[in-house]
């Protein structure tokens, strides 16, 4: 069995019911969530060994988050125990012209006060496949990059593969400061997962011509996959036609050639960790030794279907996805 | 701060969870409605300050609808309180091609009860900017028209705009006898909503040709227009592709000219006050001074999100509707 | 009034809230269900008197599942008492790509337990006008088999139409043990339902050349009625274009013409139960003496509004599929 | 089996859950109630045939009270369909101190419009055991008043007993009415019920001398039985510790002798019904020829178990009350 | 109408269902709270005038708790907007020997962010005749220390009343500093609330002799109320005999005497708010100008009929509250 | 840290929701659960390794069954899967009079099916501590008892202590096939928890004299530890008030000595698990090395404290026993 280590925040989310808006919510959905933790559950419903790394605080909130991963069948051994705080987000879900909303309430959480000596990540990553982070983790403070930036180094020395999903957050951090500090970290993963308009907006990746079509992006990526001395970088495009309705598809660089998924014309019941779930394939793809144009493929059928499922996890099988792989996206009741 | 007042009967609705039948319900939701007081509180989050006149009974089924409207901004210190009982309606919602369904339970209500005596109206309009009913009110018995008459006689002594939405309801009473009791009143306003079978259907307004595009429309609403008297007269057109999806758009006819706003193509989940919202956003752009496009660019949007909001109550700022108008359909996670 | 008695399995089921996942659900909605129950629930709704034959443990949830249908006015004291359990059934909601999970617990069950001489099918069946059942039932084992032989033989001395459902399933047997099992039972019928694959798959019946259109299935659906010498075949065609929209359309083969109705695009709340319904519109425009076109126009409109409501039941009035063959399939709020 | 008919109004009742007030209710839960109905339908659980004869509207939410009456096995071929509207109540759940509270909004009812040629009442008492009303049907006006006057001669023509649940309310009319219109009506009966304090108030029976014990109240109760020339009279009493908390007993006075049950005391689950459900007890005791005591016994351990009951039906088998009698009011898990 | 002032922090309260576990919970329940608006809101249903002033962001998480508030009739217009968040805490109720259990996640809030310059107490307190606030409001912070001792020198100049309710919590200060911090501002108020061990253990009033029955707490009330030149000082007795029951009383010392309510046994609902329910029904006794024991016993039937509804806030009419001192403590159904 | 291993059947629990009937359930709440699983749970709480034994059918509701018992910290590993189905049970709650109902639907399930081979006895007990199993499972067929039996023989190999739960189900079997099954069980095992009446009506353990007192039973208790050749033996001793209040106390007798526990009068929430509460938390005191006095005490507030928690899992900490055994049994908010 292959095994995973994540590293990031984790949250309560408290969302409204159905499409009710929050000053209208009398009660709140309770779930627990961040965007490592959601691919390492997946990774989990995949059947591979996935850790998570944090820090939560030592009374029932940070508990009950803790058996949530459990329940999933995620580790949660390495998680430490401290600090002051869950961080929390409010959550109302959109529909037609009416865009999902989400306020942040992170500030100051348990897991932006880890410390760098609260991880023995040498003891973690012994005998693990792959480290995985997202770019949320370096906004969330010196703490957290330190910690963040010892755990690389950690990795690498042990020989596990390392990847990071851009996962730009604008109410976190400027798009220059987030460049800024992202590129020495990228110079160091091997697998890169962004949006179409990372590598410009982030990295300053000036394509060469004007993108016209999707062969001009996969040149971008391309050139991004070089100058970060990357083994691969998948890209996501979404085409937003409204909060209810969206396409989806995605490419893999790799080896100088570009893969590229059939694209999915997906009616949406909860979007939130589909960026997520998109990556658990990729990784699940890649850890799993298919091939680039396969991995793609699983990867973008994994999202697809994340689409439909209430809640930030996406709770499918290996055996799932591989039937809507098989064509079989017509939604027949099985009996 | 801008200032309106609108009159009408105030009703508890009961509705069946989803989209379940009447017959499958074991709980209804249960929510406080009224077309006219919809509106007033979409103005009320607009930053209007926005006065309902109606009566409802002395009980804590009276006192909750109270509450409810407060809850929103609304003021209700000219809400009499009295009379036998709060009027009801039995709603489940439709989809695909099944519709929505309403019973109404609405007689003999407090409103009904309502006595030109208990509204001292000079005083409730002295300082207010706007007077706003719809045609709902003057179906409702001898007493309730007394009062609306004696209220736009005072609404025009002080100086009021004054507007009506026609809201023709085939259950309370005739086309006819709704014709002949709702021209001499809309002689006296300065704005008309109406649907677009509402000049023929209702007013008996022939077309001076068979309508076989928009500008027909147009054209008999500034008929319309002219023989009413009024400043502006706007007319919504609804393309009920089924109970799940509607196409939305809608024009002004103002100073002569008929502004037309976009069409919106909507995934609905709650059709219930769309007219309503419009009558607000109208409003709104109406009592903000905005130039006639904007105006019906910003009512169309605003009751285009309306069909995203469960209830009857459309909550949300101004803001999001300026979004809308900006461009951004999509229904992007904001994060 | 016209009367029908319908024989099959009751069941319970459990769904998951919405479209969570089984592996969610902290609670399960609990209906009471079963194909040809269905159908008599339905025809209860249209004013046809309706009685189930089957069998049910004495306790209290086979209580409730009697009382469920007297609830909806079916008639329940031919369903005999005793045996184990109440079969049982857990159940997820897809949608878009992800399809309706099915998971059934549904052995040993007190139907499948029932003797033959717990049924006195010549009182049963005495004044009465129709038979129904599914294919179902003879896959529950030799008892019910049994029943079921020594009803159809009983149904014809007492001069009743004999309808059956194909209804196949998977996970109950073969195509190839359906096929001789139901055989020798499907040409003792008048009535024969199936869909577009069943003659072929089920049957063996070959179409004489590769079905390229809509009148290759026409032309086989007349081969099997000849086969099964069948008054009437009606055959119906789902196009799944994904968990949350299908289209829906039919045919019905009667002396040798076809009737095909109109398709509609269905936007599904909840597609289980469907076919149960097309059945019990198709068996009302029969029972009801409708001509050809009108009972399969009939028919489809009846499923078609089943996909609109949560539950396995139909419960919709006739005036309501009136309405919508009237061509109002606008879903416009009714007030 | 024996056979009942009750006669009386049915209700829809609205509740806000739990122990929260009406006007923190965001939904109500729906239940469909009526006096005399609630005992039919414990009878039904008992095995008597019971039959409803009452008057509800044409639409869903009339056909939905006939539902619920059918789903727990009452006879509902009597409801005349028709009139305006459902009588409804809002009703919270008192706690502790707080009492609970009924908000009642029945006028105009379906019920009060019933007209005396809408009930065939001698095809409706033909072959039945018993006939039962409560003292709240002569205050809901003339037509009932005389469709009751009507029935009670006809009950008499075809043998059955009579038996009347004194029920008065207060807020429907004054207690000198109540003894006016009541006093004829209760001259016809073979059974009636009453509080302790009835015979007083409202047929200003005067105890002989001041009540000091209970032996005073069976005196008193004796002395109404002969009065009304009654075959026996049933008192309950009631010793309210709190909402929470109630004692609660009964005397059956008969042939001139007194018997007294034992007296329970009860944590209140919910509290309404619970008279209805002694009537219940008591009816089933005398249609079965129970003897006296055993009937009183058997009442109060009906009434005593609708305590802990959601609801206004007491939805309970006779073994459990037998095992109630039997000893066994510990509250033992039974498996 | 008598109008009052009250200042202290709002808070969103999570709680778990029923009586269920925060490690449970799979939804919160969404409440907005805090001491001293507590007793804002039940002043509100007397009909006092009843203003909040303090400070929450300007999300829709803020805009739903103002939303509460005006729901409930309190004025909110003197509640600043800004800052970073809503405090919050999470709840779980306890029953029989398990206590009810709080977690606080209040810092840092909007409220601790308060800048005295943002509260023009000046404009507030004109034409007002009260300001309340509690304990809990100094442990806050020094800005909102600073803000609280601006506001009650203005509230002085401007001839208010001021009461204070001790409300210590253990998990903000400690009892040493509490004593320290509160006792100048004490030295300042009317009116003191105070359980039975806070002179002692808060002021260090030293019994002059060892507390052995009530008499004795009354004497130490009095001391108390001497050392701080109070005109009054109440203290509240509670019995916990689990978390389900409750004895519950109250003394008010006033002009050297000692006033006793009744004593309670309380079956409990909710036991959260009814301090703050106390206060209310105390400060409603003196401003509407009660004698003492009236004021005792109004302020001890308040509390007591709050532990009967869920929720912080004390929903009932003075009407309630008046009919429980009439003595009715017997729950009986009101129809 | 300890460690325990338990063996028995996990089952799916339905149940109506608050005190509601079966007969009137539209929703169950779904929970997993079985006697020895509870206990472990509990330990888990506790900071104890428990590691549950049992089988589980292959699907989604047999993995939401692992899912729960991951959530809450057991450890699953040795968990079979397969068989066909997962047993169920349907619940009802019951309150004063009414006693909670249980209906079972057990059988055929995966755990009956069971084989010695499935299971790896001597590789689950290597290094543990304790095996605990209750009288539950060998009712459950030969395949159970025979894979019991060859467990039961490598725990002793392995140096385990063992402990047996009689826990007799009226349901399964009869008390003479108990006794004869279970007797040669209990001799191998050290501790043996009983009911009062267990030892007299399993085991035919007559006592010596009439049993008068608490005394008597502890007579009887170590008569039948000497019998059986037990450590230690735990009896329990409920006074069954009502449903809704219970007495409860225990006894251990060990090493010749009894030592009793107080009692505690229990409001109750729930009462369902109580029992298997109680064994956690006599082996958690055991398994610890608590003395004796100090053993059952915490026992017995461990099965206190259950009473108040929905849901057969006793999700409380050992910090909250204590809590409890230091006095404060208040229920107190703490804050």
């Amino acid at each position: 069995m292959k095994s995973i280590v994540t590293f990031g925040e984790l949250l309560l989310s408290l969302s409204s019911p159905g499409h009710s808006r929050l000053v209208q919510a009398e009660d709140f959905t309770a779930r627990y969530t961040g965007a490592e933790t959601n691919t390492a559950v997946l990774l989990s419903q995949f059947g591979v060994q996935a850790h998570v790394v944090s820090k939560v605080p030592t009374h029932e909130i940070g508990q009950a988050c803790i058996n949530t991963l459990r329940r999933f069948g995620v580790h949660t051994e390495h998680i430490v125990r401290g600090g002051d705080r869950l961080g929390l987000l409010f959550m109302e879900h959109g529909a037609s012209q009416r865009p999902t909303k989400v306020i942040y309430d992170r500030d100051p959480s348990s897991f932006r006060q880890i410390r760098p000596d609260e991880c023995d990540w040498d003891s973690i990553f012994a005998g693990k496949d792959w480290f995985h982070f997202s770019g949320i983790v370096p906004a969330l403070g010196n703490d957290v990059l330190d910690t963040l930036t010892i755990g690389i180094a950690s990795a690498k020395r042990h020989g596990l593969k390392i990847s990071c999903d851009c996962n730009y957050r604008g109410k976190l951090w400027s798009r220059e400061l987030a460049g800024q500090v992202l590129t020495p970290l990228i110079e160091q993963v091997d697998v890169l997962i962004c949006g179409k308009d990372d590598p410009t907006r982030i990295f300053g990746t000036q394509p060469e011509q004007e993108i016209t079509d999707q062969a001009g992006f996969e040149r971008m990526a391309d050139t991004a996959r070089k100058r970060f001395n990357l083994e691969s970088i998948a890209m996501t495009f979404r085409d937003p036609i409204s909060a209810s309705r969206n396409g989806y598809s995605a490419i893999l660089c790799h080896g100088g050639n570009a893969f590229r998924s059939r694209r999915y014309e997906i009616q949406i019941v909860d979007r939130v960790g589909t960026g997520d779930a998109f990556a658990g394939g990729l990784l699940f793809g890649l850890v799993s030794g298919f091939e680039p144009q396969r991995t793609i493929d699983f990867a973008v059928a994994t999202a697809c279907l994340k689409h439909s499922i209430p809640g930030d996890f996406n709770l499918i099988s290996r055996e799932e996805v591989e039937q809507l792989l098989a064509g079989d996206a017509s939604g027949h009741v099985q009996r």
